[in-house]
């Protein structure tokens, strides 16, 4: 199913991209992993595409041919790329897919362009289609993507705060993650000419889908494997990351969870270099006392709840026993991944 | 007019950046000049709102009342300040309308985000309309940014080459200036139902307006009055702007042209650092070259020529006359201003 929506998706999002002019178009092949940082070709991950599976599987929900959702997956696509350019960059992020990001191989100057002209490309994909349901399909996207901005704008809030509550992170995560993966899961629906109350449904299991997805991701952020994440060791903890296990430990009580408010407040005095010249077992002792807190297991729980609520949407919408399988599969998958 | 595009556009703008979420609607209003740094009431120049006077003309030119023209306005203002606040951060400029731009006083990161969440927010101003006409008017207003962002692209590619055309010149500032002046002057019309004929028609007027208007700031970099600017002296020399008048006195050929090939071949092996450095007089002298060599008669001449082309193309749309004569007078204004 994954595979369905990169191989339906990936060349009509490769035709959209060739339209940039130079050099836009090669640092955005790069960013997607069709070249290398010398302009060769390769076939590097260029993701998990979840969201144009999720377009496509939307499309047949609302009885339409998988390909009728082709535009929405290229668009949505194209919003969450914008944004990993712009984060990655704001984040100091040096490493994306195993990779060095954009920032680091072409400037920020290149970093901030290629997001933005990702972020019109995908408008134009959708406009120019020049229906109605086109103009909807656009709108739920600048909805979701004013979301994701918001979402940013408060992470990087709270990287700088010392207390934040679980409340506060789920909504920034829902921000976030959310509202992008559910406009993914309507994207297809309303392009097809499905209507409101079958896309928000949809949007509801894609928001659930979504915090399930990023309580995996805060998990993989401080547990994860670096050979299958891709990511650092320890990454969430290097960028002081306010993720849901650090919250949900730090809210808990009880003596680890007082230990651990105390290492992270002095840690809050120290600059972002002093912080990376820790050693690994300090950050694998802050690990541990997060696990000791609870955060772990509250977030493993707490995919799951996510997860049991994304698929309870499901059941308010009438859909084809077959897509219906496959959207609880595609969630299975999400709260079971290492990468 | 110009007063008129203001007073009418500006609290509808205002209600937009309110929809942001903090700090990034803090961030925007000091952007447009309404609050200063420490958040404080300000009465600041948030530019010479061009565009919204043109955009409430351009219902007028369809035979509608201006105020069809308002969400254009409001939605062409947020992408040009959109464009403007991440200009700012890629070509390092620290002033703009006399004061610290965003990323000088609030970092880099809220540049980069309060920009996204302006673009996002023009496409939600126009989409919520939910008409088909707001479908067409995001469509124009998405290509139109699309070039804005391709014209950026070709101004920092051709910072760092020793030799631009004048036509990549001119290509470049349609994209860069001209691109969105033609959306503002259509976007009015086609929210009030006008054909593409009238539309692009009307575009055609605003793309050479946009290019007179380029040349006159152009011109403005290098002698306009820092007072009146509000940029420091020789700005565009002082960043290897191949603007107008340098690439036109370049092509121009005779001994100043060559000696001004021959002082900008080696200012290119000096560092930024290194150029900053320089006494007035040295930025002085390069100005004169460039003058004597016969980039500011031309420059001034493109202005009048584009000015011209402007105003013909006004005479294949039936519009009020008193639309056309207000028209025309922006034209004028836009080639005597001094700021």
């Amino acid at each position: 199913m994954l595979e369905r929506g990169r191989t339906l998706a990936t060349p009509v999002l490769r035709a959209a991209v060739d339209r940039l002019a130079p050099p836009m178009d090669t640092v955005a092949a790069y960013h997607f992993g069709w070249i290398d940082a010398e302009g060769r070709p390769a076939h590097g991950d260029s993701g998990k595409a979840v969201r144009p599976a999720l377009a496509l599987l939307s499309a047949e929900a609302a009885g339409r041919a998988p390909e009728v959702g082709i535009p929405g997956a290229v668009a949505v696509e194209l919003v969450h790329n914008f944004s990993l350019l712009h984060d990655d960059l704001m984040d100091g992020d040096e490493q994306r897919r195993h990779r060095d990001t954009v920032w680091k191989v072409y400037g920020p100057e290149q970093a901030i362009l290629v997001g933005d002209a990702l972020f019109a490309l995908a408008n134009e994909i959708l406009l120019e289609l020049g229906t109605v349901e086109a103009g909807r399909a656009t709108r739920r996207l600048t909805t979701a993507t004013r979301k994701l901005i918001d979402g940013q704008a408060q992470d990087i809030a709270y990287e700088h705060r010392e207390r934040v509550t679980v409340e506060e992170c789920l909504e920034m995560e829902g921000n976030k993650t959310g509202a992008l993966l559910a406009c993914a899961v309507s994207i297809g629906a309303v392009l097809g000419g499905a209507d409101d109350h079958t896309a928000d449904t949809l949007e509801a299991y894609g928001y659930h889908l979504g915090l399930a997805f990023q309580a995996v991701d805060d998990l993989l952020g401080i547990w994860g494997d670096p050979e299958a994440t891709g990511k650092q060791t320890w990454s969430d903890l290097r960028q002081r990351k306010k993720s849901l296990p650090v919250v949900a430990a730090l809210d808990a009580g009880g003596s680890a969870s007082e230990r651990l408010a105390e290492i992270l407040a002095a840690d809050a005095k120290l600059s972002d270099a002093q912080l990376a010249d820790f050693d690994e077992e300090e950050f694998a002792s802050r690990a541990m006392l997060i696990e000791e807190a609870g955060g772990r297991e509250w977030t493993s729980q707490e995919a799951r709840r996510q997860h049991a609520t994304a698929i309870a949407a499901l059941d308010r919408v009438d859909m084809p026993a077959e897509v219906r399988a496959q959207l609880v599969a595609l969630a299975d998958f999400v709260v079971v991944r290492k990468r």
